[in-house]
């Protein structure tokens, strides 16, 4: 038998089934820089240690969407080697910060399944967790992929669909981040002046910048996170495939949405929550990204004075900047160009 | 009012204003590690922490030009993202050893304003400060961009011109670098024999090796420094450019000769100021550099006899070897091919 | 006299010449983190301190083809500079662990002397040490390379051959590596369960995955091993060669076969040993690397019941897929494609 990994076909799933994922990592301070050089974040609690300790973390705490990255691509060769396509996230919570020096692993459970009515593939809905070398769960969130069945003829699963929340609620978002001091959070070097109480839902916020992807970029960026995906690096293979070129992780597209929303957004500190996720369509390198944000939602967190809580939808577009915020249009389709649909809950000081 | 940051405009620059710039940067090995893997820098006292010991460092000190793009990169949201051109540096001194670890923040101060006669833009001139975490002065230099008015009408301010050196006095030159054990400073391990008094004013040093630039290589060094400026990064809107395309960022050609120059120039282990540098012509991805060196001034450090001071002029060059010293011809004119005509004091054992 | 390092030609070789090679360096875990980035690497033991720690080392090690290629960069000013072809590696032996925070050197010793017939180069051997901050050996290889002489009327050294093993002897695989508590090796976190006596002579192994490489991966791999070979780097000079662009460092090559490989061979966590290299053909930006492993031999290592030894023969190759293992054809020519032989021992939990 094959010593080589061919992933997981549809029918290797089995409701309840819990798989532990190859590799553990220990993050450094070399995959912060890498992950400043390759996103050009600049918030800066992930970027000053001075900054986060002076208003109560022990360090500066590893960007939110590294460690997201990081746990992400663990599943890939278990869950997603054989998917057709990532069909969505929901119930993301970051529970724990991580620092330098933490080591963290992964596992998921299988809580869904559903058969697609060809027979040919099914949907499979995963919770994974990550965790830190102590044991405690940083991040726990669910996704769905569509996977492909090995042999069609294989039995279907019954079918079982997780009922999933819309959204995380706000006694869920505080988790991540120590008691802030807020009075300690100096808005000349974290790069604006407004707070949570300075937005308004309805508000709209074109981030104006744009950022063109490389091909070295994505790849070095999703192997730092050791995300196998095939279709992300195989130039060769992907000249037959339908779109005749390699493909950018998702999830590089949404660490570039999020630096880019710096620019409006510099106090939005942390990422506590997605509450969903769609990538519209495929991202190529040489596409310019764009993004613009709502926010949707302005909310106390439950026994946190210190912080509040903003829920934000941020529009990823190529090759189209955002000053008229571009989004769906009379049909409830997405306009050209929108690539992600992200909604999240980030935290802002008070 | 917009959330997001335009940059300041010609008026919104005084004379005597102070802006303390976003964000704090911790820098960290990680950093390190990618300015040697996007620059090829070489020199022993930045690369072995053994090395640097042995003659009187507490640690490998960080790249002097690595600190200059960490600061200058945070002064570019407030004071040249609406800039027409960047016109020059002066009096730049490093002025305490950087160690990874160490974090950095920036401000600047308005010394010099000058509107154009055309009244659509003006000249405004900064010096700009980088401190670290215990309130150091690490860096210190000026610098003059032409920024765009917002609005043509606003009023000129009263013109003011500040008084530049045109090279850094000598007696300025050590304060960057601990005293040396110019003993123990090893010239095998450090790559070539020849030491400060090796050196003569007049000569000339070809640094024979040419580097290729690519555009993830260049978008990576400047997203590192936290450098906004768009045309580095946007090559949708590059494509309405006069050029067509991204420009790079001109201290990664700076990092980039003075990584050719250890060939030539190794035991030159400290930048110490600069003097004045000129960004000639642009550099777009696809270019190959080339330097050469001409040795100005060969000068004691008052109080040191561990250390000399050599002042170099070394230019950059694309697609252009440099075995013949391309500089300006005739008519004071650049050469075809010179991209960067800088003027700077290095530090060597005696 | 220029000061310029134009590297050493044939005739500046002489059997017994000792090489002390710069610069210093001193491993961080930016490098890890670099190295992953670029090379997608996945051994659970260089990726975890807590996965290292459980099986006795003291840290996560450094991947053991880093190190070697921070030596081998360290040789090139001095040893290839001037190289026409680089023929073989030979008695490569990894004898100590390396850990962020030590700093390499390396040295090498002129072993052999054979100037072609027409007089025009020669081909010089050396045995390069890499050692540590503490003086130990981590380690020691045998490589000959054809380098060009300055002046063709040079008189010839006397034919020198150095006596080359074929193969390392199992008892020399084991100083690399501590005892290893291989029960505490947990093969779920390591990504496969096949553990040494699972493999077998003769058996082949497809590695299935292709990994695309691109100029600027290749360039900032090369550059972080402060390795100067002018072929990986200036586009404007490789117009004019015979290939019209820039070569691929081969070690690249192996550094991308060797990830690759951890499909089918997680739990081979470290390269003990080299036995020989071939690069075959030279790789450019936009090729697309396969790669297939046979298993030569499986040893007991002398002394240790803790691990053993596959001798592994591992072909990387261009745009082919590896499922029908192309190697050679009936001329004992290598297939279409084929770009490294490479013939290495691995070591595995028992």
């Amino acid at each position: 038998m094959s010593k080589t990994n061919t992933g997981n076909f549809f029918e290797d799933f089995s409701l309840g089934q819990k798989i532990p994922h190859a590799t553990p990592r220990t993050v450094t301070e070399g995959d912060v820089s890498l992950y400043t050089a390759l996103t050009g974040a600049r918030f800066a609690v992930q970027s000053a240690d001075t900054f986060a300790m002076d208003i109560g973390y022990p360090a500066a705490p590893v960007d939110d969407l590294l460690v997201f990255h990081m746990v992400f691509g663990k599943t890939v060769p278990d869950i997603s080697l054989n998917a057709v396509a990532n069909l969505g996230y929901a119930e993301c919570r970051f529970l724990a910060p991580v620092f330098p020096g933490d080591t963290l692993s992964a596992t998921s459970e299988v809580i869904g399944l559903r058969q697609l009515s060809n027979g040919k593939a099914g949907v499979v809905y995963v919770r994974s967790t990550g965790v830190n070398q102590a044991g405690e769960t940083v991040l726990d969130y669910v996704r769905w992929v569509m996977v492909s069945k090995r042999d069609a003829d294989a039995p279907a699963p019954e079918t079982q669909i997780p009922e999933l929340g819309d959204r995380v609620a706000p006694d869920q978002l505080a988790q991540g981040i120590p008691p802030i001091d807020a009075q300690a959070y100096g808005t000349a070097l974290s790069g604006a002046p407004h707070l949570w109480g300075d937005y308004n839902p309805g508000e709209k916020i074109d981030h104006v910048d744009g950022m063109t992807i490389e091909e070295a970029e994505h790849q070095m960026a999703t192997r730092l996170y050791q995300n196998t995906a095939k279709v992300h690096f195989n130039a060769h293979a992907q000249a037959d495939s339908r779109f005749g070129k390699r493909l950018i992780y998702g999830g590089h597209v949404i660490s570039l949405a999020r630096a880019l929303s710096f620019n409006g957004l510099a106090n939005a500190f942390h990422v506590a929550a997605i509450n969903s996720g769609d990538h519209v369509a495929p991202c190529f390198a040489g596409d310019t990204l764009y993004a613009w944000s709502e926010i949707l939602e302005q909310e106390e967190i439950p026994g946190r004075t210190d912080v509040g809580a903003l829920r934000i939808r941020t529009l990823a577009l190529k090759d189209r900047p955002c000053a008229e915020f571009p989004y769906k249009d009379g049909e409830d389709a997405y306009m050209d160009g929108v690539l992600l649909d992200l909604d999240y809950w980030v935290v802002l000081p008070r």
